[in-house]
């Protein structure tokens, strides 16, 4: 089946694997692992995944994007990322624009698109580079700083000389085969390196067959895989691809494919790439040049008809698509072919970085379950990531969070939405308890506008917190303001298309977790209920000013979600740890306001509002260990209304 | 209730612990474990268990043992351990007899004694130690050896001058109270120290006053606690405790508890500490002194009549029992009194060592289950226990197993009822699997002998064995030499009294596993039958040469035993080890002859018989990784039955 993602290491390895072996050889011959690997897609580089997937006949697809213009393009772009990211490209790859201070720290540049789209959206991504009128220094920069943020791949172009008056440089960066043997040079087997390929030649070069003798010297330099010039005809490809297997190119070649999408689009890529397009294809666009949706359909059922051709051929392990940063063509071929992973296993139950050392990575507090690229992002100074028990890390000092600015942690709404949704103006606690609760319902509010996203979730309801949306909406409007939930499970199999992840074959289990902010009043009421509840479920109960009220043992972490599967150790990917809940509760008051107060004008009544619940309210988490019971929580929070309803007892009169 | 050996940690840690903290001080102030401690038991020092113990009104008892005289008394001795250890006592003492060269390596020194008791036997351990006649370097060698073994506790005395013209030395050790100063002063605060109170007095004391101020003085010193003399009323010893709090005592003070076991003894024992037997207890004595059974059992009535005087007094933390090195008296007091824990409960599912260095320990291959002695032995030089995940110990290093000859590693049974147990006379295979059947079955063998032990299991079969003994019987019958296997369990409480384990309120779990030596006929069918098992049996088969046929993932443990507690991380305490099974494949192989094949005479049919299937079987294991349901494993070896029943396809005559 091609469109399925599967993990290859769950095929290769389960062949029997004989020969002899002593103790002492087995010992110290051993190189396994120090985790618990559930994905081999997330240990393996770049150029040993297409290995096995060609081994495995299991064919991919890549995305390629340009970097932003404005920081608002770069909010969009990353969340862009989150959702093509969802259909299981094998990579993304971010083009360089020397004119657009590519390698800079700016959220525009080439350099911070690829390292968010990799540390953060946890996309194997490739970085370009180009060489031509760069100095040796320059580029070496380039290529540390890109290591340095975890990169591990470059697609190395020559570029398009600045002027016409370009000539040579003696010992220069004259040829993208200079940049590949420079980057073997200078930082070994690093990176992997990907180089342009031209179907119908470089429009350069001065043949096509001394094109193919350029291209045959850049891959003898270095160079892991070919990525082609976009084409019109399957068959400009397939005879690329024979020439270049006819002079001893055996590396992966990718036909780049571009869905046409618009006239004027067409046209400028042309003329850029010095293409030719077909009669074939002028034939038909060109009576249907000024009707955009005609333009885009045909330019979709050409691709998927190129693209049948190339995949029938047996000689395209993968396509790699320009995007043009727009998803709908893209998408639409992908899912015609049956590429397109409809419903995308997890490796883990959060959403994972694909930065190099973070690999091992497989436990995280729940705390920041909604809000992983703060997690990322206040974690990214870590040296060593909790493999295996979250223990390992024992003084975990996470980063402040007081770049709330930064593109990858902004919300994705502009200020006008959030006003809508949240409210122009609030004028009790309960205006507040009424956008909790629009938000749990996915229902519009008074205004007819939909809750889509709160500072703490920037995204609807997770599916499984659906499953909870009864019980979850009648305790918001009574002020238990959750932020965080899961229900407790007793061993799904790990295939279960809501709460399932990990490989096939296991099980996954959860305790069940509540999170909320509430009044003081409220957690008066509930210390009194919680002391029934004992040792069933744990509790953390914290004001801003650090208040910390408990039962948890000491400073142990109390492990939340876990998984068995066949082979392998436990995995326990989340846990509610007493120590992190410190730090996560700074960030979670915070986003009071600087998400949502800072919505309104000082001093104005709906930003005191908000304000008193930051300064008064509490975070509380509860946890139900008794997991293969039915969970409690809803209990407990019931019983705190029902002391909440009773009248305070009236003396006795006689 | 003071029959119940409770975990204390579970009640002083669910107390609520509420007070200002933010996250800065609460993530330097950390003080946290790196890996999750189950039992503080195995983590406290002594003197911090009693302080648990006293605060939670949880009574104790300690037993005191001397050293044996011989070899294979200390054998005795060791399984006495074991068997008494099961009781629950907070620690032992090992006596120091300087006539005897209590600090060597002789297999019954003292030194040896109290070093296997704490490594092997997993029992808090007190070491004595006597310093008059001693020089400081002897006494500081003595010392720095218990310390390299683990010893964490001793019991400084002393001793008796050796000839009648002692006299005190300038600047030597004359008193308890030296050696107590030079243990605080050359090892600081590495050691507890008890030290001896004599409640009518020492016998030399100049008045009962006099040694009250020595008994002070070596408190003051740096002791942690008082263990008695013995004495015959509950009046001597509290009066005792009265007057030692009187001079500001405050340390606890145990009552050393002497039951009467017989006649000679008693006299024995009563002139070498000088003490004079009261006219109650010689009345009775007296007529019956020709009757041992009549003195042990007024012993036993006098020893808990006293210890229920000296329990309600309330000045009584823990009772500590002179043992003679005898079992059934000391037992007998204790379960009267309700102090023997008749349902041990098990911290974890396999033996503990309870050396200091190994107190983080949680995980173990599953394969030494029936030999944790052997185990600790191999791996007692490792600097790091793995704990958390197995993984962190990537590349172990066993010790070899040559040293089959080690008191601590021996059978307890003599070679004579060895070869009553397992054949005088081999004729075939087929005696060998007869004697697997006869151990499973605890059946007498044709010659009326009980199978009671295997070279792989020293014991009797497990009560979670037991569960799966229908089944072991019919494969055992057949040649499928079966030596490791549990049953899997899908969440039993963690209470369960077969297969529970850990602190209460957790859930257990297993996936099955099944562990055997069998020939390569067995093994050919075997894989035949496997390939229709994949990916959820996992397997490992090996023979003697290293020939190794796995399904298994890479270098990848297989988690087998996990457990999920209130507030904790995952407890994963056994694994199937692709990398120790090699080194358990070596022991296991050469368990045939070190333990078999040598009972009977070079080139005897008997040896040849243990020899050949030592050089011709495999060892295989299974595991069933779908442990929610039934347990295939069974049905594998059903099934290769059958291929191996089926006959050979007659070819097709037309």
């Amino acid at each position: 089946m091609v469109n399925q993602r599967v993990d290859p290491s769950w095929h290769t390895s389960k062949s029997d694997s004989s020969g002899a072996s002593n103790s002492g050889e087995s010992s110290r011959d051993s190189s396994r692992c120090s985790t618990p690997v559930l994905d081999a897609d997330r240990t393996d580089r770049l150029r040993d995944k297409m290995k096995r997937r060609i081994e495995s006949g299991d064919r991919w697809f890549s995305l390629e994007f340009f970097p932003p213009r404005t920081a608002s393009g770069a909010v969009n772009l990353i969340s862009r990322f989150d959702r093509m990211g969802s259909g299981g490209p094998l990579f993304i790859d971010i083009t360089w624009h020397p004119a657009g201070d590519p390698g800079s720290d700016k959220e525009t540049s080439s350099m911070m698109i690829a390292s968010t789209a990799l540390n953060y959206c946890g996309l194997e991504s490739v970085l370009h580079l180009t060489c031509c009128n760069q100095s040796r220094d320059t580029i070496t920069g380039h290529l540390q700083k890109a290591k340095r943020l975890g990169l591990k791949n470059i697609m190395a172009l020559r570029g398009d000389p600045i002027g016409s008056d370009w000539e040579e440089e003696e010992g220069g960066f004259n040829y993208a085969t200079d940049l590949v043997k420079h980057i073997r040079c200078e930082f070994d087997d690093y990176f992997d390196i990907c180089v342009a390929g031209y179907p119908t030649g470089h429009p350069e070069a001065e043949s096509y067959a001394d094109d193919l003798r350029h291209l045959k010297e850049k891959v003898d330099a270095g160079a892991d895989f070919i990525i082609t010039q976009l084409f019109f005809r399957a068959e400009t490809f397939l005879s690329f691809v024979r020439d270049c297997r006819a002079i001893g190119i055996t590396c992966p070649i990718l036909p780049g494919i571009f869905p046409i999408q618009g006239y004027q689009s067409l046209r400028q890529l042309v003329k850029l790439s010095k293409l030719e397009v077909p009669e074939e294809i002028t034939e038909v666009i060109e009576p249907i040049k000024d009707n955009d949706a005609a333009i885009r359909n045909f330019g979709i059922q050409q691709a998927v008809e190129m693209c049948r051709v190339l995949l029938d051929s047996g000689e395209v392990p993968g396509l790699h698509f320009y995007t043009l940063n727009r998803e709908v063509a893209t998408m639409d071929v992908l899912r015609q072919l049956g590429l397109w992973v409809e419903d995308p296993r997890r490796p883990l139950p959060w959403a994972l970085s694909a930065n190099p050392k973070r690999k091992v990575e497989d436990v995280r507090p729940i705390f920041w379950a909604s809000r992983p690229k703060s997690y990322i992002y206040r974690t990214q100074d870590w040296d060593e990531f909790p493999n295996g028990r979250w223990g390992n890390s024992s003084s975990p000092a996470f980063g402040e969070l007081n770049d709330y600015y930064l593109f990858y942690l902004k919300s994705k709404s502009p200020k006008a939405a959030l006003l809508q949704m949240w409210g122009e103006e609030l004028t009790s606690e309960d205006s507040v308890f009424e956008v909790f609760t629009n938000y749990i319902m996915a229902q519009p509010n008074q205004n007819g506008h939909k809750v889509m996203c709160l500072p703490w979730n920037d995204d609807p309801l997770a599916p499984e917190t659906n499953l909870l949306k009864d019980e979850l909406e009648r305790v918001n409007r009574r002020g238990v303001l959750t932020i965080n939930s899961q229900p407790s499970i007793n061993g799904k199999p790990s295939t279960d298309p809501i709460v399932g992840w990990g490989p096939p074959g296991g099980y996954v289990f959860q305790k069940a977790y509540l999170e909320f902010f509430t009044s003081s009043e409220n957690v008066s009421a509930l210390l009194k209920v919680l002391k029934k509840y004992e040792p069933r479920v744990n509790y953390h109960i914290v004001n801003v000013h650090g208040k910390n009220i408990t039962n948890a043992h000491d400073m142990q972490p109390n492990a939340v979600t876990w998984g068995i599967f066949p082979g392998r150790e436990i995995v326990q990917p989340t846990v509610v740890d007493p120590v992190s809940f410190m730090f996560w509760k700074d960030e979670a008051f915070a986003l009071w306001i600087e998400q949502w107060a800072k919505l309104y004008e000082d001093e104005s009544p709906s930003r005191m509002i908000i304000q008193y619940i930051h300064d008064n309210y509490f975070l509380v988490n509860l946890v139900d260990n008794d997991f293969p019971l039915d969970n409690c929580l809803w209990q407990v929070i019931d019983d705190m209304f029902e002391i909440l309803d009773t009248p305070p007892v009236a003396l006795q009169s006689n």
